[in-house]
């Protein structure tokens, strides 16, 4: 595959940070309004945000068709247009902005116009988001949690190596990075004794990252997972919000609910999966043999670099975890061929997360009930305060890019304060 | 409460059926196309469809605004408005129809334009659905499968009298009465072997009712029982439809999945609260006393009687079970209130089901589940046939109304057939 704006050589004529998420190889789409401008389609440059609706206004993506695309309060027309049409659109950014391509860059008015520093917008929810799936995809996590609450010996429920398990989340409740949240509350039954109502009192973050999905098929037919990624538009980080004490009274046995849908919180940006492909990597080996179904081709991993940090109310962040997306056993495509095998439809703008992303080491694990190890570890912060869960005024902040012969491209963050119950 | 529409002394001067579950005490809406026509609000009184977009042209809510909220294609521009409008707009259409008022009615020109018989217009699914969630909250329902699967002297888990348990479903695949649906096709495990490929050996439906939300509140915030009705436009039948085998291997420990999100049928019209109000009763006595979030004032059952029926390939229909909404131990507005109390909000046509509505007898079992008692006893229909479960070919039929003082306020129906699997 040959994607014109992923070569490596391009630099742009925006100046760009040292380290920075956001290349020229990058060019994520996301949606932005400023003091006088409201909500459209946007992308980014270093810490540059060009509006694309102005862009094409001023004639920029003269020959292709752009009405009612980037003049919206979500990404969902523009990825309604499918794969070929968001890849012209990005190769057409790529060029505009490379360095030597003189055709905006000279135009002082209309640079004025197209370009607003990423401190001065204010960024939104990128899609409206018509269905959410959540996965539990990572073997490391399901082998933590199944060893914490039932037995080390067999800590892998007998259907996780033949089915990527996923359940149905809650669409309405799923928020942009910044927007804080209310400790939930809820209905807690303590090992001995009556059920209990009050503050949740073991809130915790799941590290994961979530896709989002171009236009599917009808209803009854399925996605093959060497289709899956004509229907995948891009990525995000995603802190799926977990009330761990809420969901071990309510989940048997139709799964959890309250536990989850006071909130999720997803990265403003989405990263197309054109840029993520030249971080693509081989997937743990699946043993027993995946049914056809599941069945793939080349790699289908991608090595992407996470991280959590805490960051208590006026103090300091410390980071408490270091993960990997690749070490997801079951990828994206087997996720999304399986969630369609019984003729399931999706749609564009629908959102698929990967369950929490836990590495082999209890530094890597993704949620604070594998660091803690279910509250029996307290964690240290760096301003020596401890945690099992998470506090009111803390701030949650999760962080991710791919980086490869020098060329690093991520999604900034996710960040998320925690505000009391209310 | 003085719901001018619900008035029992009304008629019609519009010709309707003895028996008909559209009198102009219903005035249920809905979405409907014609050869002429493209997508628009509608209601039905007996076997005519009215047109309101057509009514809005001709000015008949003049003094009301109705700018783009009857030219849709769902019903959700019409619930956003709110309850004080959608009630505004029933009780207008009531005085319009009513036997007496003739500003309409020798109108010929108009009347053509206005009323299409209902076998010349084709409905559609009423509205766009952001979220579904499905509720568990039968107690028979849940004390038949208990008994089945678990222990019949614990058959109820723990937490049922407890929390309204639910679960989030999946909305893409929720489909109009009258779309025909393919047996899916999944993963099952034998009790004793390894797990299996192929289509679904154990096709079920579920007789539920569901609910169609207002505007709720904002994130954080929560419903209270008694404000729930202010919140809830009106009700549809729901088919449910579950593969039994595929949801036995696959729902531990994260609920439902592909058992439920092949398809979920509802019927085409949703009768609203208002003129469902007259039929509300006393629901079961919930014991032990719920969490104060939980209380409510008044009677909350609402008496719908409820049947379900199956008819072969080329054969008769045969009713298998006949059922009541009013069974239900807890009710929409406590399930609301349940839903809200972490802060989760809710949206303008979301979709809340009641879980499978089964009674105390045998006859009046939700589910083939149930009234097959686990393929232990098949159930003979009309033509001498055997069912267990559904077979390809068969068209499940589901039929719902409430009646009091003469005045029937009924649902039509939510009709589905299998076709073999693709």
């Amino acid at each position: 595959m040959n994607i014109k704006a992923n070569n490596p050589e391009l630099t742009s004529w925006i100046e760009i940070n040292e380290g920075s998420d956001f290349p020229i190889q990058n060019i994520p789409f996301g949606i932005i309004s400023t003091d006088k401008k409201t909500k459209r389609v946007a992308t980014r440059i270093g810490n540059s945000v060009i509006d694309l609706q102005c862009l094409a206004e001023l004639g920029y993506f003269d020959g292709i068709e752009t009405d009612n695309i980037f003049n919206q309060d979500s990404l969902n027309s523009f990825i309604e247009k499918g794969k070929a049409y968001t890849r012209i659109i990005r190769d057409r950014i790529s060029e505009i902005f490379t360095k030597g391509n003189d055709e905006l860059r000279k135009k002082e008015n209309a640079l004025l116009e197209v370009i607003t520093p990423i401190d001065r917008v204010q960024t939104h929810l990128p899609a409206k988001i018509g269905d959410y799936t959540d996965f539990y995809s990572s073997i490391e996590h399901a082998t933590n949690v199944g060893t914490m609450f039932r037995d080390p010996n067999n800590a892998l429920l007998p259907n996780w190596k033949y089915i990527p398990v996923g359940y149905h989340g809650r669409s309405s409740s799923i928020i942009n990075s910044g927007v804080a949240i209310h400790r939930p509350k809820g209905q807690q039954k303590p090992n001995d004794g009556a059920p209990t109502f009050g503050p949740c009192k073991r809130l915790d973050f799941e590290l994961e990252t979530a896709f989002i999905t171009y236009p599917g098929k009808e209803l009854g037919d399925h996605i093959t997972p060497d289709e899956a990624d004509n229907f995948i538009f891009g990525m995000v980080l995603f802190n799926d919000w977990s009330a761990r004490d809420i969901q071990k009274w309510e989940y048997v046995p139709l799964g959890p609910f309250l536990a989850k849908n006071f909130a999720s919180s997803i990265s403003s940006w989405v990263v197309t999966m054109d840029a993520l492909e030249p971080y693509r990597v081989e997937g743990p080996k699946q043993e027993p043999e995946v049914f056809p179904y599941l069945k793939f081709n080349g790699n289908k991993n991608i090595d992407i670099n996470l991280e959590v940090l805490i960051q208590p109310e006026g103090s300091v962040e410390s980071v408490v975890s270091k993960s990997n997306y690749k070490y997801m056993y079951w990828n994206m495509e087997q996720q999304l061929a399986h969630h369609t095998i019984n003729g399931c439809n999706i749609k564009a703008g629908d959102m698929y997360g990967s369950g929490t992303i836990s590495g082999h080491t209890p530094d890597s694990y993704g949620s604070m009930l594998e660091l803690a190890w279910n509250a029996t570890k307290p964690l240290k912060l760096d301003d020596g305060s401890e945690r099992t869960f998470i506090n009111d005024g803390d701030t949650v902040i999760m962080r991710g890019y791919a980086e490869k012969n020098g060329i690093r491209v991520g999604f900034g963050e996710v960040s998320t304060k925690v505000l009391p119950a209310k």
